[in-house]
Order: structure tokens, then C-alpha cells, then sequence
């Protein structure tokens, strides 16, 4: 058995923390948090977890640390660890996008260890250890990213233990991973902040109070817009090219449409509103999500 | 008491019977309905109205018909019905634009009749009689439209049917509505269609099979874009001015987010990215979307 390290315990790093716990996968996790907020949610929530104030000794003891902090705080916490780690120590992440990181991985971790990378397509707009659940991996997908010196028996260490914390795991490398999920994740993300700012302007430019209209489809896109800024700011910034890239043919598409409905041109739109609807089918065959109209919310 | 004719019984229509019947607001619902396949699902569902076959009937019979088709065939059915339409019935509708169809209105119904439009935020991404809910409209906005010539009775008697059936009713000219709802509503749709078009795009180029991965945000999208094309396709036709201006606006701010994020501008995209998240307390607060996380649907 194992001590872990979770370093960063907000929505996801306490998740892993529960599923941990849930699963009895480790002797001892060590939580590793910076906000005193969550600190104290921690304690109050009686999280089952120790949480340390130094990174020394937990690092030490650990066979295997999970950083679930935002990617922008890979490079400090590294330059900390680098001090205590060993080499039989292996580190992964639970960060969003993985070129950007990989760099500052490399050159900032110490020679020698070890740092596979995971992501888990899980998560939520709501923020904090309170937030988190034990289920919240199962029946996801998992994606390893394998490197040129990427360590088989690592990867097969992570696949057990998200698989064990109910994920399904694939492997691809950084490049495919981040071009596929600016178009998956970054996109949509960026694309419900834009609109919700969007109405904003809009809202105050006319001074119409129209926010409590907003059943009508806006109310979907504001749940994404309220996710957590740090971490997707630094989404956006490390991602930029691919999500530069999505921007640019998101605009071109969206230009046709214009010229569709400014034309009347039926053929030309039924066609794009009969092809997009067959991804929803798609998706609801592939359980990413809930088979219920109207996400069964109402 | 009164005898009521919905033309047109998909999801909404349906929806619209099922809470007169549930409210005990008619002596008599009459059913006229084109697709015979919505036909047979009505029959088999024993939804409480009579379907007929012709208007000519129905019409005479009845003191208050709604219109529930899309939003183009409004003029093939006024066609119809001023055959037979007494100065005593008043009609609505319930087509989510409303100065195109205002203007088909005027030019096509018989005159001495009046019509006054009513806009129910309310709906699905799903078709057809066998969605319908009684509860469909219970908290919900339901907009009514007011003209230089709309008559004060009929404004109040769609208020208190409206209410009856549990909407909030609020008043505007067809000018406000289709600018408000080209934000909250028709712009949302347009967006979800082009961001699930633009990811279907991406995946051809890039022989990616990425749809499986949509849980990290696409998966959104997806829901809306699965909304009935011809319902949304006349929206985009009928209110295609606001929603270019919408549109505008929209490309305008992305290409803001595209720089903030190219030359990682953080003040600028950090204000952005907190103010969009106020938008969705004010929205649950509003009780305009459910109080859970993900839309309590994990």
C-alpha cells in the first residue's frame, strides 16, 4: 500500500481525495492546501486526509502525489518539492491541458523523477472541497498522456488507479490531447464566458433588465461561465494556439450562418440544424450524458 | 366556460392542453394537428381534446384558438380559418419572434379579427406530443405583446389564462421582445448549433473521434442544438436583424477574448472571466435555473 500526496484540495483534489478514501487505495493521504479557507472546510467536513503545513515530510512519505492545483501553480510547488522528492516517487496531475505544463515540467522538475500526467474529464462550475464527491470519476473518461520518455510501468500504475476510482483510461500524446479538447472543452468554455458577457453589454447598452429571461437558452451557458477564473484563465493561456485556432473556425462557421439567415437560405441552414442534432444522439449513446430532456432539471 | 382550439400539438401545443385540461379551463379542446404520425401519438396518449380533421368546425365552435406551429405556417392556417373566424374569437400564439410574424398577421387575417401574440419562456429540445408536461409553464415567463391596436380585454384575458396555468405574465411591444430574446434566447441557440457544427468540422479534418469526449463542456451545447430545426429555423429567418446585430457583438467580444488570451493579458481576461460568473447567481436567484451543480443531472 501507498501514502499519497494530494497537493490542492478544491473540487477535484478532494474528490480524488474521497474516491482515495472510498476505494481504500492508499495507508495515509497527506492534503497539501494553500487556502486557509478551504483548510478549515476541510477540518469542518472532517475530510479523511491529513492535512500538513510543510511539504517536506509529506513529500518524503509519499509514494505518489496528485497535483490538483490550478497549472499556474505547477512551477512554485516544484520548485519546493524538488528539495525532498525521490526518485521512487511518481507525480501526476489532474490539469486541463498538458503542452504548456509538460514544458514547465521539464524544466523545473529535478533530473530523475518521474511526472505522468492525467487528465479526468470531470468537474463542475462550482468550486471548493465542500464541492467535491466520491463518484465524481466514475464512468469518465481518464486521459494519460504519454512522452517520448513517458514510463510504461507508470502508465500502467495510473491506468489501475483511475480505473480502480471508476474512470476509463486511454493514452494519447499532449499534442492530440490538446487539440482535441480546445475544441471539446476550451471552446465551449470560452464560447458561454463570451456570451454571458455578451448579454452583459448588450443588457447594459439597451437598459433592459433581461437576465430573468433567460430560460429561453442563455440560463445553459451561464453555468459553464461561472466556473473557476484561475483555472481557466490559465486553460486559455497555455492552450492559446489550438484555442486560436477553434476561435478562427468558430467565426467562419458563424459568418455562414449570418449569411444563411440574412439570405434565407433554407436548404443551406436546415442542413447545418439536421447534422448538429445527430451529435446529441451520439452523445447520449455514448453515456456523456444524462438521457433526459432538459438534463432532467426541470 | 369556453371551447378552445389548438392548432398545431407538438411539444408545446401538447403542453398547452394538458395544463387547460389539469386547470379545468374549457368546456371543449379541439385538436388540429397536420402530422399524422403527432395524430396517432395523441390518440394512443388519450390526450384530452378532439383531434379534428378540418378547421371549418373547430373554428366555429370555438372562442379562443393558439396557435402552436411554426412560426410559417401562420399563413397557410390564417388562410384557412378566415373562412370561418367570428369577431368573437380571439386568437394567439405562441412563436418565439414577433414582428415578423405581426406584419403576416396583418396583411393575412381577415380584418375585425383580433390576435394578440403571447411568447411562454418555455420548451425543450425535444418534439412532439409525447414531451408535453401540464407543468410545463408553472413558474415560467410568459410574455405578451402589445401593438398600437391591441385591445385591453384581450390582454388581460391571456393574462389570467396564462396565470392560470402557473406563467408570470409581463407586457411588451414586439420591438423590446425581439431585441430581448435575440440575446437570451435566439443568439444561445444560433451559438450551441455553430460550437457543436464547428466541433463536428474539427473532427473531419482531424479524423479525431472526439465526441466521446464531450463531458468536458460540448456535451452543453449539444442539448439545445438538438432543438427542432424548422421551429429554428423560422426564429433566425423572422428576427434576423437583431440576431445579426447579435451576432456582431458576439465576434467582436470573442476576438477581445482571443487577444487577452494571445498576448495573456490577465487583468483583462481575469475582470472578464468574474464578472460573466455573477451572471449565474443572479439567474439561480432569479429562480430562473435550478439551485444544483451541473444542473443537479450527475
Amino acid at each position: 500500500m501507498k501514502n499519497i500526496l494530494i497537493i490542492g484540495c478544491g473540487l477535484l483534489g478532494s474528490s480524488v481525495l474521497r474516491s482515495i478514501h472510498k476505494n481504500k487505495l492508499a495507508d495515509k493521504v497527506y492534503i497539501y492546501e494553500k487556502s486557509k479557507k478551504n483548510i478549515s472546510r476541510i477540518k469542518n467536513l472532517k475530510l479523511p486526509g491529513t492535512v500538513v503545513s510543510s511539504l517536506k515530510e509529506a513529500v518524503t512519505k509519499s509514494n505518489f502525489i496528485i497535483f490538483c492545483t490550478p497549472m499556474s501553480e505547477y512551477k512554485n510547488i516544484i520548485m519546493k518539492i524538488n528539495n525532498y522528492i525521490s526518485p521512487n516517487t511518481l507525480i501526476t496531475d489532474v490539469g486541463s491541458s498538458k503542452i504548456e505544463s509538460s514544458k514547465i515540467i521539464k524544466k523545473f522538475l529535478k533530473k530523475g523523477i518521474a511526472w505522468t500526467s492525467s487528465h479526468p474529464i470531470a468537474g463542475s462550475e462550482v468550486s471548493g472541497p465542500q464541492h467535491g464527491k466520491s463518484n465524481m470519476f466514475e464512468g469518465r473518461w481518464c486521459i494519460l498522456i504519454k512522452e517520448k520518455n513517458t514510463i510504461k510501468k507508470n502508465l500502467n500504475f495510473l491506468k489501475k488507479f483511475w480505473e480502480k476510482i471508476g474512470s476509463k483510461v486511454t493514452i494519447m500524446s499532449p499534442e492530440k490531447h490538446d487539440k482535441i479538447f480546445s475544441i471539446t472543452s476550451h471552446l465551449p468554455h470560452l464560447i458561454a464566458y463570451n456570451l454571458v458577457k455578451s448579454a452583459q453589454d448588450f443588457e447594459k447598452k439597451q437598459s433592459y433588465d433581461l437576465i430573468k429571461y433567460s430560460a429561453g437558452g442563455l440560463r445553459d451557458f451561464s453555468r459553464i461561465a461561472a466556473s473557476n477564473e484561475i483555472m481557466w484563465r490559465d486553460i486559455f493561456f497555455n492552450n492559446n494556439k489550438n484555442i486560436s485556432n477553434a476561435i478562427d473556425l468558430f467565426i467562419k462557421n458563424l459568418k455562414s450562418f449570418k449569411s444563411d439567415i440574412n439570405s434565407k437560405n433554407n436548404k443551406s441552414i436546415i442542413n447545418k440544424l439536421i447534422e448538429t442534432k445527430k451529435v446529441r444522439s451520439k452523445i447520449i449513446k455514448l453515456k456523456q450524458d444524462i438521457n433526459k430532456p432538459d438534463f432532467g432539471r426541470s
